[in-house]
């Protein structure tokens, strides 16, 4: 790839296997972990393609996206990385009913991912996860470790009991705000453990059908984070949508601003239109990408959205649907291009 | 209004005062709504704007939009409607929790439908209300009905305890088919009573958030009747999607076209995209229509999705966001305009 084409991928899991937690945590986790696992923390729906990519089970065995030096080679040098936001998935612990056990698989999580991964590449950068169970101690973990210069994000589960923009959840963003890190929502657990329903009529058939409408706690969450002021309270936090698809944006825009008009009594702290807090703080990555049978249709869509300036490349390396960057939005523009694929996360992310 | 822009209205919204449905309704029922009312059946969200336009209370008093003649001098003749579909309010009664309670307030809604609306005027055609609680009674009660020559529709509520492609609800779909009655789905209730929360991630806090995010119901229940196959079992079966937004079509039939291609196999019954099965059974009504700053975007939007061919007219008399044929979508071609506002529903409803 030119020097012109230069790629940040803010969306790639690095798995661990069963076992790697443990040494990381303290009892009563330790145990109980050692003997069962940290549990399921899907969305119960079952892919029939799988959610990892059989090529990335590393040579030596355990789970796809486990070994950081076949991640390096399988990504990183296949498509000339400059940097890779690990996401990981222990986000999804925020789906479980213990909020202490979540809180501790995070931080034991965050202890693996900065001993065992982020020194391993130069183009490795980290996203600490915390559970929205218990937002004092999520804070409480974002500060005791915002400081380290390799974790450059705070990621969530959008998967989650309430609408995010709830005042529950404030201390969340007042530690990323405080401590100048972007907060990623990524989704997975959707309808599992103690979250709502994954859709707003309830819990469809099958995970075609569930994939689909992974959209919807996306535009739940963007709703309500900036009907709650999020954004009047905390003005330089960033938000980032992994994930979740992008072509609902541009509605839901004109849906909010419309109903701004005439509703605005309700929220009488925001001071412009919804819209204008979007575009201000929110950036949303790539992948799945929506693929029209016209693909000027996607472009289109993008162009009513100041999408040049808050698109991210996402890959989601290594699962089923993962997407190179020399393979989407091959009609984009070389300067919308080198927002996307690579400016937009470097000026976000400080790197 | 010239010849060449004649128009019908698919959802205005008779009301009817809090005693119109005791002649009607046989005991238990008939005592129970005498002496309390059918209870509420609004969402619980406030809107501090209302949710009926002042102006369209009678001159006699009532609630607004519960006179027929008001409402012929108001919006039949006023904008020269050659038809106007009346879709009562009394749908959301799916929102309680006796499924004998609401197949009973639906019956008597029905036949007071007939007797006191169809008549007044030859503009009026009546949408049947059933509940989805019980879809072996919905179904009876079609077949009760659907015979009257003024009856042109079945309407149920969006806000349901389960998507509606489930095959639950099949029997209405049978019926509304067998009797060649397209079947209208309509929001308002979402979030009460024993229907999921209004939102994929729960609760929002005001009524601006839960209109915002109403689209996602019909965003579910549209994947949902796909993915099942009510298509497939019911191959004449027309949908109406009504009041739940359009901007959000398009990237939904891109996702489930994407997802469809890697995932077909959970859903063999399916012959052709999830767009195709789209394009040839649902209409989606224009009410609240979005509004971005360029107006030009919306059009953009359309061409899309063959919006021309599946789009409807709606007012949504007497509610507070009304929108007047002569107010919006001025920037359609004249043959878009009339088939958005004419010629699709003449030939839907068979007028």
């Amino acid at each position: 790839m030119t020097e012109s084409f230069k790629v940040i991928d803010v969306d790639v899991h690095n798995e661990q296997n069963d076992s790697a937690l443990v040494p990381y945590l303290t009892e009563p986790w330790k145990s109980r972990v050692a003997a069962g696992g940290i549990g399921s923390v899907g969305s119960g729906y079952h892919s029939p393609v799988g959610v990892l990519r059989r090529d990335a089970v590393p040579p030596g065995g355990g789970k796809a996206g486990s070994d950081p030096d076949h991640m390096i080679k399988q990504l990183i040098e296949r498509y000339d990385m400059e940097y890779a936001i690990l996401t990981g998935v222990i986000y999804n612990i925020a789906a479980t009913h213990d909020a202490d056990f979540a809180a501790a698989i995070c931080s034991a999580y965050n202890d693996f991912l900065i001993a065992e991964w982020l020194g391993k590449s130069k183009a490795f950068k980290g996203a600490m996860a915390v559970s929205t169970l218990d937002p004092v101690l999520a804070a409480r973990e974002i500060d005791r470790l915002a400081g380290h210069p390799d974790i450059v994000e705070v990621i969530i589960s959008s998967a989650a009991r309430m609408p995010l923009g709830q005042r529950f959840y404030h201390p969340i963003y007042e530690a990323a705000e405080r401590n100048g890190l972007p907060l990623a929502l990524h989704p997975g657990a959707e309808g599992a453990g103690s979250t709502t329903a994954p859709t707003a009529a309830g819990y469809p058939s099958r995970y075609i059908e569930w994939h689909t409408c992974l959209s919807q706690t996306f535009m739940t969450h963007l709703v309500s984070m900036v009907c709650e002021g999020v954004f009047v309270k905390y003005p330089n936090l960033k938000v980032v949508l992994i994930e979740g698809g992008i072509a609902w944006l541009p509605g839901l825009m004109w849906r909010l601003d419309k109903n701004y008009k005439a509703l605005r009594s309700q929220v009488p702290w925001l001071t412009k239109l919804p819209s204008e807090y979007i575009r201000e703080h929110v950036f949303i990555s790539t992948q799945p990408i929506e693929e029209p049978d016209n693909p000027q249709h996607l472009i289109d869509l993008f162009n009513m959205i100041d999408a040049e300036n808050i698109i991210l490349y996402a890959s989601d390396y290594p699962h089923w649907d993962f997407d190179a960057p020399t393979e989407i939005l091959k009609r984009l523009s070389p300067e919308a291009k080198r927002k996307i694929f690579y400016e937009n996360a470097r000026k976000l992310y400080r790197l």
